[in-house]
Parts: structure tokens; C-alpha cells; sequence
């Protein structure tokens, strides 16, 4: 079975360092997001996400282990995995300093679809079609 | 003539430090932003600002120069001023390290007041009626 | 045996906001090191932290937990406990909106001691003094 | 003689948005320097920045005028120029939403090199090579 997995890649930003001269820890959590942003890009999904579309993912959950830092001058690379999880959405992110094969941090977000009430509601037919294509491999670094 | 000016102070948070050790340029915006809300407060002009009314105060221009770093373990205290131009709302700021007398840094705001559909809209009574009173000094740092 | 624990607030800022019209979840990360820097400076811990001594403590974990939305007109008051753990430092944090007494956020960080080349350190004398001292309590939110 | 402009682009980020469903005005400064930076990068001047150099381009001074909201969804288009002045280096930015024409945002920052200990330093030659290729257009929107 193929594993679809996603890579996303950019420059870090002079303005997340901190003046220990390493990406501040809080800016992984954005790190993640904009790698599951190009992945549901990547699929067409942000049709159905707020603004485009009514959907929402709330995160309920994130959790980031640093092993290394990374600088500006860097690039990370972030690998994504998502799957359902009952009634959530988990992604698992690995990202990574330039070409390095060891990680420089491992993360997860669990996700519930709201609406714009912040009601809990089903996610959209389009997510769960994804959901089920999507090889989440147990292998994970 | 009573000068009504407005004094906010916070600390520094190591978040909104850069590889450099010190301040991002982009926070100094932000700290404007934190010593405009907190003047809004003190007068009660809060309860007119969305998400508690419907005002909105869209920023038109934004000005700042930067003549002294800040640190992560410095405060920064900020000196506010206003006065309304026109349909505008014009802010102005000078930020202090510590107990500093020299400014680290000077800038302004102009503001509109629009609806939440982003229609320019006219300033709230209240607002009008404290920007009559507020003494608009004219010799700034 | 007394409860030392420690209790930050401050008004959640306009720019921690997000198109949802509530604080992005990245930033209740930085609202936790917000709470564990005011828990460092009431310790005069702050003294022994770069920049003004040589101690900088890596986050090496970071967990949250998102239950309820904070709002821009919101105050975040957030509980702070901490403990040594061999080495390592861990945080928690309880936060709530305004007066309520449901948490909207629980998390934890964990960290390090470094020097300013990276290499793992043993935490400065000081803060072992006052993690001797500091009761964490078992019942947590 | 022809015109050496600088064309960088990438989506908005969701956590670059605020309540009122745009993107916040402090994060404009932001965009200006990733384009920046690019610019930098593409000419090979990030050699001669720290981390990789010793150079680094304080900001004395940013402004910026906002004509039209970004949103997330949107792609932020930012043209580049560059010229020197005198001892300072002045960038000027046009911030476009998608493929619109007209601006969505213009602006400018200013800036010095200074050393490592915050002193202003002659800019580095490279650099004044590159200035003195490019052209500063008049005709700016």
C-alpha cells in the first residue's frame, strides 16, 4: 500500500527566532498548521474551510518534542500523517532542518469539525473521503 | 490646561525577542496595539469595541521609529495621546525602557471606525465625546 | 502542607486572536511562558536568566489541552505549578477565562537547563532551592 | 533600462489573521520582511547576514499604509525595491491580494548595517555592488 505522505517546506522567518538565536518553541505549533494548511490545499480542502466553505477544525489537542533548533537560515521540512480518530481528525507532523534525516521535532494535533458556532458537528463528506485514502503508517520516526 | 495623557507598562516577553537579543521591529506595532486597548479600557470605551459592541477601529496607517533596542527583562512603558482628524482617529506613542527618559522609540496610528462589513462608519458618540475632552499635546517627545 | 502556587493574569490582546474570533491556539503556549516567566521574576529567578545571568531553560516537551475559547475582552488568569523531574524542570498550567472556574486549558512544558552553546547544564543553585520548596499538588484540574 | 524588480509571494497564514477576519496590520511588517529577505536571498546576500555572515540590517523606521484586508485563502503578492541612502538602505513594498492590481497595502522601511555590539558599520560592499545595479523605479503605485 502506497504511503501518501506530505511534505511541506519553508525558509524560517528572521521574526520567529528569540534571542536565543533559535526558532521560539511556540512557532512550531504554527509550523504544523502551515503544513496541514498545504495539505488540505493540496487536496482541495480548503473549499470547505472557513472562509471559503463553512468548516472549521478546532484543535483540542498539541503536543511538540524539540530535539533540535532550528535558525534563520534554515529550512524546515515538515513531514504530515493525518487520520480519523472516531469523530477527530489527528495529524502527526515530523519536521526536519534542512536535509537532515533525524528530526528536529515530533508533534501531533487532534482536531474536532465545529461550526461557526463552535458547535461540535460532522466533518464534511469531502474530509472523510480523504480520511479513508490516506495511509497513516505506523513506522513513524 | 490639564494634560490628559495615558501611561500603559508591561514587560517584555521573551516570545517577542529576535536572534538579535532584542525586540522584533513587528512587535512595536503590537505594543502600540496593547497601550491603545488599554487607554480604550480605562475609559470605558471597551464596551463600544466589538467583540462587547459593534465598533471597529480598522488601522489606515501605521508609523514607528526605532531609536533603542528593548531586551527580554525590560519593561516597556508607553505614552499615549489622541485626537480625533476628521472622520480619522489619530493615535500617537513613545515607548521608554525602564525608567528611561529618552524615548527607544515614536509612532503613530490612524484609524477609521467601520462596521463588520468593513463599511466606514462614524465614530461612536462616546468616543466623540472623550476625544473633545482628551488634551492633545503638542510638544511630543 | 501549604500550596505555593502561583497565579498570572493579564487582558487576552487583540493581535492573539484569530479569524475564528479567538486566540489562536499557538498562543496559549506563549500565555503558558507568560505565567512561567511572572513565576520566575516573583522567585527573583529572573536574575539568574540570560540576559542578565547565564541560565536559559529549553522547553524540550510542550502539551496543551483546548477546552473553551478565549476572547478578545477576556482576562486569562493562569495557575502555574512546577516540579523537578531529575534534571528536568516540568510546568503545568491551569488556565480560565475571567472568574470561571472550569479550566479552558490545561497543559505542561518541560525543560532543560542549557548554557549559551546548547549543551545541557545542571539547573542553577538557586532555582533547586526553590523546587525544594515548591509543593506540587497532585490535585490538579 | 530595465527594471530589477523583486516579485515574492505565499499564501496568508491562518494564525496571521485576527478577530475581524483579516490579516492583523502588525503582521504587514512581517510580510515586508519575508519579501525582503527573499530579495536578500535571491541576490546571495544572505551570505553576508547573520547567521551565516556578520551583517545585519537594523530597522529605523517602518511605515505602512493599508488600503484593502487580506484574508486567509488569499495569496500575498509583495513587489520589492531597494535603493541606497546614503549610509542607510531604504526598501519600499506594494502588497498585493491575488492577482488584483491595484495595492492592497504600500509601505517602506529604513534601515542601517550595524555590527554584532549594535554599532552602525559601513555597509558591506557586496551589498553596495547590488545597490548600485538596481534600479529604484519613480513610478511607484
Amino acid at each position: 500500500m502506497a504511503l501518501k505522505e506530505f511534505n511541506y517546506a519553508r525558509p524560517i522567518a528572521y521574526y520567529e527566532t528569540d534571542a536565543m538565536g533559535v526558532v521560539h518553541h511556540s512557532n512550531f505549533i504554527r509550523l504544523f498548521e502551515d503544513a496541514r494548511v498545504a495539505w488540505l490545499r493540496e487536496r482541495g480542502l480548503d473549499r470547505i474551510h472557513t472562509p471559503h466553505g463553512d468548516a472549521v477544525f478546532a484543535v483540542v489537542d498539541a503536543q511538540c518534542k524539540y530535539m533540535k533548533p532550528l535558525r534563520f537560515g534554515d529550512f524546515a521540512r515538515v513531514r504530515v500523517q493525518v487520520a480519523g480518530d472516531g469523530a477527530k481528525i489527528k495529524f502527526r507532523y515530523a519536521i526536519y532542518k534542512n536535509d537532515e534525516t533525524e528530526p528536529a521535532s515530533l508533534g501531533s494535533t487532534l482536531h474536532v469539525s465545529i461550526d461557526k458556532s463552535f458547535r461540535i458537528s460532522k466533518p464534511p463528506a469531502e474530509l472523510a473521503g480523504v480520511l479513508k485514502e490516506e495511509a497513516w503508517t505506523e513506522t513513524w520516526p
